[in-house]
């Protein structure tokens, strides 16, 4: 499998995203990565690794995507930047999936540009994973579309369900619509449409679930528009950060503490693993043509290294084939819309 | 000052309502109490805390809201329910400020009609606290209104400024938009028209807020619709809950860390006072008439009592009156979207 690297984006980058590559190489030897990016750069950091035996090449792209750039100024004067190099290559069959930690605007917008989306889809979504007490959920969409439509929360779910099952193994994974009440009725005008069509739909559909139940692991998958999800994510991250720096404050501030602190440490580090976001690499833009990482801004060496191995299984499990497949035999959600009518 | 509190709405009532009454009654000699519901039961609760002494009465009522009732069947089928007594008792001014524990849809519902709207204001909005390392922040709206128009979240903008300096004593609140990026564009619709209305107007307006920034104390009031303000409130509930649990397991799981527990479990209490929902004792409905707190259905004694200070808080300090001398002052929103226009 040949995953197309955006060497250069992210803040961190190409330090990190050069290390991640070789770490992905080094841990699965069906893998090849083609750093994308400005060639004189990335030969000096691949230098440092000594690594001329693995499976790597390079690229060379003379732009590179700022992370306030617009997705229509990238897409319009970056037409050889570090992105868009990688999806082209992609597109031209150089490649079979692709990974990028620079402005996920721009991604997103250039992916959808260049590769299309799978027959059926209306819109692709970030579909997210956040750790719960029993294991973790998808969750979709977590901010590439602000304003939604039923039909495309119920396609999100299709989709969720499918990049549930497929990489995370779960049995007939149950959906969740992300709402403000359990009952049915409950929620805006978006949530009560959508809840119809999961409802008279084919989708092992779990109902509502509320924000404080979806850490308890009452859905496999919970489904909202891009803007809800994309709070949701980032309350989520800005909460866990505060609360573990609110501990450490009070650990210090007392002796008793600071001893405590001593035995504490190890569960903590435990911890901040299962909600680290870089343990899961990155989030698929599910609904595009090929198959599309895009990873945090802030991602280190470990993070792309999981994206890549993500955007490779993705490749290899096929999912986004089940999801085309899906779509043909009538669960684009257009069906039950029509039947409800 | 005199609060009629809905003595048989919350999980735990009549209990935790008299004990919290009585322990308001305490800690005020400014205080005096009516308990609204059945007489017997909150006879028998009373006389259990050997008070007579205490300036507390009762006004019985036949009925009682369950928790999962419609609020147009309550409105109709319940007009002797202790909440529409105790909401009915502040409308006829035999009470200055009103709290519940009970059906929060209900609550709203029955205060909106018997008390109506201050003059100008369009929707009613709940107004939570939550905690930041800084000190906290006030959520409006935390769920009274899933589906809003720009106007609408100007409002609640106004009357969270006067809730943040008059109650917590925030001089020149800082106002936060929250939102999905820190630019101006960014956000939905809804979001982006708000933004306008808030920029051109005399309100301390912070920008755009994102998830996670708020806990780490951006802005001093955060503006959003209900849906989204009641789902933020909810996962950081749920978050927060998952964490100390997740935290709990860990160190059970080691030796060290049952050693470690032991000196952590001070700090692990200082924090989780720090956000515990039970300090604030509960929301204020903010744009009807008369003073009117939401409590958590889960309230123990001691958010009802917290609750019912709260209750007297805004009233002695004429938060209400602020609000509405505010919206004199053409600080409605309603001039703002005509200049615009």
């Amino acid at each position: 499998m040949r995953i197309a690297l955006d060497a250069m984006g992210g803040d961190y980058a190409p330090a990190t995203t050069v290390e991640g590559a070789v770490e992905a190489l080094l841990e699965n030897n069906a893998l090849s990565v083609v750093l994308v990016g400005d060639e004189a750069e990335l030969s000096s950091e691949l230098e440092k690794k000594n690594c001329k035996a693995l499976r790597i090449s390079i690229k060379h792209a003379s732009q590179t995507v700022e992370m306030d750039e617009s997705p229509l100024t990238a897409l319009r004067r970056k037409k050889d930047s570090s992105l868009r190099v990688a999806v082209d290559l992609v597109k031209s069959n150089g490649a079979d999936a692709m990974v990028s930690a620079g402005n996920s605007g721009v991604v997103m917008a250039t992916a959808l540009h260049v590769l299309g989306k799978i027959q059926g889809i209306e819109r692709p979504a970030i579909a997210a994973v956040m750790p719960t007490l029993k294991g973790l959920f998808v969750l979709i969409d977590a901010g590439a579309n602000v304003d939604c439509k039923p039909v495309h929360l119920f396609q999100f779910a299709v989709m969720g369900e499918a990049y549930a099952r497929h990489i995370f193994n779960i049995d007939n994974p149950k959906i969740g619509l992300l709402g403000i009440g359990e009952e049915d009725a409950k929620g805006n005008e978006l949530t009560r449409e959508t809840f119809k069509l999961l409802r008279n739909s084919q989708i092992n559909f779990a109902g509502n679930v509320e924000g404080k139940d979806i850490f308890a692991g009452e859905a496999d998958v919970v489904v909202c528009d891009g803007f809800v999800g994309n709070i949701a994510l980032k309350i989520s991250e800005g909460l866990a950060e505060a609360i573990a720096k609110m501990l450490k404050r009070e650990i210090s501030e007392r002796a008793a503490g600071r001893l405590g602190y001593l035995f504490f440490r190890q569960a903590l580090r435990n911890f901040k693993k299962k909600t680290d976001y870089s343990e899961y690499g990155g989030a698929p833009l599910l609904g595009i043509n090929k198959p599309c990482i895009i990873s945090h801004g802030r991602s280190t060496s470990k993070a792309i290294k999981n994206a890549i191995k993500l955007a490779a299984n993705i490749h290899a499990k096929g999912v986004l084939d089940v999801i085309s497949k899906e779509f043909d035999k009538g669960l684009s959600g257009r069906e039950t819309v029509a039947v409800q009518k």
